[in-house]
C-alpha cells in the first residue's frame, strides 16, 4: 500500500504544478508509451472529479473562438482551465499536426490556462481513452475545468460522448446538406446546444427549430437539453453558455446520475484497454503462431471466410488470481 | 463441403442480380444483424477481387460531384459500378441519415449502377469491416468496380485505408487552416491525389506543391502517388483520374503487392471481429460476473486504477479444435 506522499517523481512534479512534466506525460499517453502507466496509476486516486466539458460540432461553426471566449470568462471567475483539442486526423504523423498552436494568444503567461492538442496514435484503448487519461492528469495537476474540443469528426464526437460529463454541441443558423448529417449524429449527444453566430440572420428560427426538436425527444435521464445563443464577434451569450453547463453539472449531482456515469466511463475504459490488448496480441499471433497462421492462410485461399475464422478463435477473459 | 450451387436462397438471389436482396443484405451488415453471417459466408468465395477505390477528403472539396462524373465515365466504358458512401456521423440513429439519397439522378433506372450509404451502428468489427463486407457482397453481385466515399471524417478515412485497394485523396487549391490538418493525415494514405476545382485560381501551384511533397516522401512500396487535376464544372480530368486509379491497380498486380494487401486486410478483419466480440462479452461480464463486478467496484472506489484493472483481466485467444 502506497501513501499519497510516495508518488513517483514525475507524478509529484505534475501535482506540484510542473507544466513541462505535465506536457510530457500527455505526450506519453498520446504515443501509447508504456512509461505513462506508472504516472497514470499513481495519479488516478489523486484526480478530483472535475467537469469534463466536451465541445463538438461541424467544422466552421466557430468552436475555437467560442472556447477562447469561454476560457476568458472562466478566468474572470477565478477558475483554472485546461483545453484539450482532439485531433483525430493524423494518426500516422505521430502527434497532432495542429501541435500546440498558439491559439490562446495573450494567455501564454497565464499558469491558470493550459492548452494541448492530442492525436491518438498508438494510444492504448483509442482516442477516447487517451483523452480521458489526459483529462485525469490535468485534474490531478489542479485544473478546475477541462474543456475537450473535437476537430470536426463524427466518430470522435461519439468517443467524446463516452468521456465528457457535459456535452456541448455547437451549431450555426444555416448549414449545408452534408453538415445536416453531422447535426443528426450530434443531436443525441447534446446536454447543451449552442447556436453560435447569432449575429447572422436566421438565428432565432434556428433556436426555435432546435427547441421543437428537443421537445420531440423525451429525455430519458430527466435532463432537458438547454439551448443557448452565442456570438463570438459581438461577443454575447458566453456567460449563459457557462451557466447552462453548470446547470447540467448540478443536475448530475442532484439526480445521482454522476456516479452512474463515472462507473460507465470506467467500465468503457477498462474494456477499451482489454480490447486493444487482444487486438495487438492477435495481430501478432496471426503471423507468428503456426496454428493461427494456417487459419489465415485458409482465409486468404478463400477456403473459409473471415467470420468463420473469427468464430474459431475463442477469446476468453479471466481475472488473474 | 458445399458446392457453389448449394448457395442459400438470399445469396443466390444476390448473385442472380436481385437488387432488393442485395440492399437488405447490406442493411443486415450495417445493423450487425446475425442474419448477415450465413450470406456473407456463402458469398465470400464467390466475390471476385475487384478494385475497391476509396475516395477520401475534407468536406466541401466536391467528392460527390466527382464521383458522379466518374460513375458516368465508367458506365461509358461499359463497366458496372457500386458506390458506398460511408457516413460515420450517426451511429445512434440506426442507419445512415443520408439514406439512399437521390444523388445519382438519371441513373435510377440503370442496373449497372448501385448507390448505397452506410452508417456503422452495431456493425461487427466496426465501420471498416462492415464496408469491406458490403464491398464483397457487391462484388459477388457482379459489380466491376466499388467506389467507397467517406463523408468528411479523419478516423473513418483511416479505416478506409484498411479496405481500399486504391486510395484517392481529393483536395482543392485553397483550404483553411483546420483543413490543413486533415490534409496531413490524408497525405500518407494517398495512392492518387486529385486536385479538384482546377477552374479556381491557384490550382497549378497546388499541384506543384503536392508534387514537391510527394517527392519528399520516399514511397516504401515503389509506387509514386499520381497527381491528377480535375474540375466538375467544366468538366475535365475524369478520364485521367480513372487512368491513374487503373495504373495503381496494375502496379498492385505487377509488383505482387496485391496479395500481401489482401492478406493484411483479411487479418485486420479477423482481428476486428474478435476484438469486437471481446468488447461485447467483457462489457456484459463487468456487470454480470460477480468477480468482475467487484473489480469494477474497486476502480469506481478509486482503490485501483483502470490500467491495473485491465492488466488483471487476462484475455487469451485460442483456436477451437
Amino acid at each position: 500500500m502506497k501513501g499519497a506522499r510516495s508518488l513517483p517523481p514525475v507524478a509529484r512534479a505534475i501535482v506540484g504544478g510542473d507544466r513541462r512534466a505535465l506536457a510530457r506525460a500527455i505526450t506519453a499517453i498520446e504515443n501509447g508509451d508504456p512509461g505513462a502507466g506508472p504516472v497514470l496509476k499513481a495519479l488516478f486516486s489523486r484526480a478530483r472529479q472535475v467537469p469534463i466539458v466536451g465541445v463538438a460540432g461541424p467544422l466552421g461553426v466557430g468552436k475555437s473562438s467560442l472556447l477562447n471566449l469561454l476560457v476568458g470568462h472562466l478566468r474572470g471567475l477565478g477558475r483554472t482551465v485546461a483545453v484539450i483539442a482532439v485531433d483525430p486526423s493524423s494518426p500516422f504523423s505521430g502527434g497532432s499536426v495542429l501541435g500546440d498552436r498558439i491559439r490562446f494568444e495573450g494567455r501564454a503567461d497565464d499558469p491558470g490556462v493550459f492548452f494541448r492538442s492530442m492525436a491518438s496514435r498508438g494510444a492504448a484503448g483509442g482516442v477516447a481513452a487517451a483523452t480521458l487519461e489526459a483529462a485525469r492528469v490535468l485534474a490531478a495537476a489542479g485544473f478546475d475545468i477541462i474543456l475537450v474540443e473535437t476537430v470536426g469528426s463524427g466518430q470522435v464526437d461519439v468517443a467524446i460522448r463516452e468521456i465528457a460529463t457535459t456535452r456541448v454541441v455547437v451549431l450555426v443558423p444555416h448549414l449545408g446538406d452534408e453538415v445536416q448529417t453531422l447535426k443528426a449524429g450530434l443531436f443525441e449527444i447534446a446536454d447543451v446546444f449552442c447556436v453560435n453566430k447569432t449575429d447572422l440572420p436566421g438565428a432565432d428560427s434556428a433556436q426555435r427549430d432546435l427547441a421543437d426538436l428537443v421537445a420531440m425527444f423525451p429525455a430519458g435521464s430527466g435532463w432537458v437539453p438547454r439551448i443557448v445563443g452565442t456570438s463570438t464577434t459581438v461577443p454575447r451569450g458566453i456567460a449563459e453558455l457557462w451557466e447552462a453547463i453548470q446547470a447540467h453539472e448540478s443536475f448530475l449531482d442532484s439526480s445521482g446520475t454522476r456516479r452512474a456515469g463515472e462507473r460507465h466511463r470506467l467500465a468503457t475504459e477498462i474494456v477499451g484497454l482489454v480490447r486493444d490488448r487482444v487486438g495487438r496480441e492477435l495481430t501478432h499471433q496471426l503471423e507468428r503462431d503456426a496454428d493461427l497462421r494456417r487459419l489465415l492462410d485458409r482465409v486468404v485461399a478463400r477456403e473459409i471466410d473471415p467470420r468463420t475464422a473469427a468464430e474459431r478463435l475463442r477469446p476468453t477473459v479471466r481475472r488473474q488470481s
